[in-house]
């Protein structure tokens, strides 16, 4: 799980720094990882964990930023985003984890937010957490509930501006990818604006568990294989998050987000029915006051026609291929529920 | 609180027997609230509660019904959404509650669908719960999460095709509707084809929590009073639930949730900014099997270029708009937090 | 059709000076109007028009405006739709005419912008223009294709800032709206922001072309009559363009063009199948540079949750349901196609 | 521009017996091609056309079939989609040409339809049309108007069952993809319902216009040369129309669609800001009678949950992908405005 080494090289543009969603300035990466026999003779087994992703590490309801979301496929379950649409705006930490998890770690992030806000539900409005998930269920029980509130808590808690981990961590515990070991993975890419020594970062993190063996144009089926006996089940999801600093609206972060899932077709990715495909983008440029007065407030934002708009396209469909390749690559051998186990690609 | 009397009368269709969404034949609805003082020297006070709406009272996991969601506006937490737009169906109970305890509820409903579908995330997929919240953070101090998963199965296991109550009760135990006390109100219309002997039924059930007094159109100012000392938060929603037995598929319900949203407009709201306005419709005509084996299912549905279905649409413009008034003229004088007290329209 | 009186007033807000869309600064309306028989047997009849609303005087290619689109109803055949809601952009006048028209009128409006801009289709992009559609086909010979595009330039060049002609003008020449004489109608409110000395204007242009004399709610039914000999067809419409000069973005426009229903609502209108039922919205206040170089621009907006955002959907709504009972009250006596003959609701 | 070679294989699936989207039982296409100097000093051209898609031979109006649409991205001027979106059906052809001959096209198409049926528009409603557009303006002198409204009818005149012509045939004559000469390619799938001797079709048709060299991902840049003196604008677009005979109602022909976007990112595109990425679906299953007096109809629609449907999607995908590449295989050299020349991939 290292991230000494840069294992894929995809497409033609230059890497941020870490090649991780981190190296947008401002944003904060944190892990929660359960790994633990259940006590019981089911062979139930905690695999599964949390992931938070925080566009600053000040008081986000205070300060929101500019999202928005754009649903590949909506067999999903994840929260928050009919405001997040609504308003263009994010004002919680965005949280990922496994599918029957999305009640407890919404509810350790609420707790998280009404101690830090204690205006919020008595002086000033409500808050709108976002939790995304995937099924991890083939390794992991999620019938049994093993993430508490409190894991939510420290995920956010463990948030850091260095890289983050990848492949079997936090809410990448227990996911299944084209067969193999997939969950958590990342990239970046810098946009340069011709003639302008300015240059913006696009980062990519995804929760990888989708794909079929049969569909997969990454990877080389005979070099590796998983656990044949019986296979992962194909209600598979993505998760993408998408952060850029580059300064735009609400609209284009639409735009942003929808090139993403150019990158997971590219990998092989055929949007399946069962399959919960779900991009959240926002920009760190603008923070939006909750408490501000003034009845306007003034944002920069590039403009759709200039050709920085299209360099940062590609950039998401780069970045977004790059994250689902490293979610493989990383990613090592899990085993969980029922014995199972999960093999990598890498051998 | 009683059901007898039927103090309005709006618009030129015909009642259904009980103008109640349960006049839609296999709908049931069930109520749990809570209202009690909390042990603490804040005023804190529990008045809420959870209101649960079934489209049968059957395995709805096993036996789907045809569904579809329309936000009027989005600044709303409303979980399940998502899914019912993606598949066009509805797979668990509807269910009603406070802003903060959509994760309680969430969990409650999770388990309640789990103990009843021992395959779901086993030897099947997931499933998709859909809960629906307005903020009742004026009467009830939703800081403190007064509503445990117990209450959402309590709820479920309440549900019952007798009509259901109004007014200040379940989800709408604490609710504030143009300055007056409001919460459930429920209202029916019967659309007959013309020329054969068939006829359907639309109902709907509201949870109303949103509006201005200046903006009231259904209502004399003069003939009732609020709590004038501090006026509740405009921070407020609708959640219109709308049922029929005609068939239609999740594109034909989503044209009819739309037409609730002409009720809404017509007793005064203008969907505020801080308002989450949203309907969710489903039919009761059709069941999908979730263990079907077949690749192809056969439907029925109403042709659009019928007259029937502008008469659909006006019985649900009709019955929406008759349930928020129903959701105030059955709502009693309710006391809550900090020892506020919301009153009704009537004296 | 004389603009001197003001028949009805709805709602809480102030009108603005002329009680029109041109009352938005820079905003410009023009009608060309048809109205003659044609020469064959068969009663065919001109009964038609060209309404064409410019957010400015100026090049609108070059100096683009913010703006969005909403469908209440989409049958309809409205063009231009799907670029506005990519880029937010307005970048020709909004013509109206009736449903057979929209290719010559986009004709001759593409015409108007090339020779305006040699450089569209050949050193720069194309354009995008926009046209909308209510179906004249009761009064109107609409098989004939009386309008030619040289209608549509006549009616830009026809463009003033002085109110607008209302009723049976332009292409509401031949339009029907609950069984009475429709068209053409106007209104406009004004939001003044508290504790400032700003204020601005909201004005709603309607083409209105819809409902059933059962479902009016504006008028008494006993206050006129029209032919009974042979009802209007139901396949109506509304066009509803809104004009501000407060700053927002496109998505707060697409709020505010929602808001625009609760008007067509409380007038009677239940969006019936039939109907083609469109908003557009702009906002005048930033200017959109085709030939900027920067690769961003600087936006001010309107903040969500400040109180004048509310006011602004209050006023869309007054000023939508306001420009539909205008449509109604100016609207002449017409006769058209096959001696038919609609009357006003007024006597 | 023969079809007789199949130079390319994409994917894992069958091919149709034709490998295009006349595979698809009842589909016809049919092409105009406009290649002729314009007598002008300004080395003016009309290299254009215009392509028709009927998914069946009969009444297109009085039977109508299930459709619906995709926006890839939206900078485009298609018409007709947002009744398509609405109703679930098309009732037209489905037209293609450059971005300027949308009203000519237009008219040609509406006056095919008024002669066909001369209810419409008199006794029974209007009819809506559908056109979709690419930008030919580096080989076509787009400012000119060369397309008539009789080449559209002459279009849907030469539609026919057998295979289409591909490559710089119809509305494809003047467009220009990854720099390379592309336009119209086609393609097609078979899907085997496991254990039924039943197998459905999947038809994909392109007007390819779109990319850059840079970002192709199928083509080797060292295997072709184009005219590198002046770039092809990068205003560029693509039509996506998709035809199948399993039964799927709009929602899901609306998935359908989305999977299109996978084989337009695999080739390379990567949804540029100006460029109108559009996808038209239809299903050829069921046939919606225009003067049926029944108030419902039934439809056979495919489980979105049996695994066809996943084959459907990847056959979507795969047939998409296949098309582009097929229109740059199939197209010859062509010169147009300006004298000129866009060479071919291949050489």
């Amino acid at each position: 799980m290292s991230h000494k080494t840069d294992p894929v090289s995809i497409g033609r543009m230059n890497k941020g720094e870490n090649n991780c969603i981190t190296d947008v300035p401002g944003v904060h990466v944190g892990h929660v990882t359960l790994d633990e026999p259940l006590d019981n003779e089911n062979g139930d087994y905690a695999c599964t964990g949390v992931t938070a992703i925080l566009p600053h590490n000040e008081n986000i309801f205070r300060e929101k930023v500019t999202a928005a979301s754009y649903i590949i496929n909506g067999f999903g379950k994840t929260t928050g985003l009919i405001q997040i649409d609504e308003l263009g705006l994010l004002e919680s930490p965005i949280m990922l984890t496994n599918t029957f998890s999305i009640p407890a770690v919404t509810q350790g992030t609420l707790e998280y937010l009404l101690k830090q806000n204690p205006e919020i539900g008595d002086t000033t409005g409500t808050v709108n957490t976002v939790v995304g998930e995937c099924n991890d269920g083939y390794l992991n029980s999620i019938r049994t509930f093993s993430i508490q509130p409190k894991h939510a808590i420290e995920a956010i808690e463990n948030a850091k501006t260095t890289p983050s981990e990848e492949g079997a961590v936090g809410a990448g515990k227990g996911m299944v990818c084209f067969g193999y070991k997939g969950g958590i993975g990342s990239s970046s890419r810098i946009v340069n604006v011709q003639g302008e020594s300015i240059s913006y970062t696009i980062g990519c993190l995804v929760l990888s568990n989708f794909g079929s063996k049969q569909d997969a144009r990454i990877i080389d089926p005979s070099a590796s294989k998983t656990n044949d006996e019986e296979a992962p089940t194909s209600d598979g999801s993505i998760m993408i998050i998408c952060a850029t600093n580059a300064p735009m609206s609400d609209r284009q972060l639409r735009r942003l987000s929808k090139r993403c899932s150019i990158g997971l077709g590219r990998t092989g990715g055929n949007f399946h029915n069962g399959s919960g495909d779900i991009v959240i983008s926002f920009s760190t440029a603008h923070r939006h006051d909750h408490f501000a007065k003034s009845h306007t407030e003034v944002k920069t934002q590039v403009r759709d026609d200039h050709p920085v708009m299209n360099e940062c396209f590609t950039a998401a469909a780069e970045a977004c291929e790059e994250a689902i390749v490293r979610s493989l690559q990383f990613a090592t051998a899990t085993s969980g529920k029922r014995q199972r186990t999960v093999l990598p690609f890498y051998k």
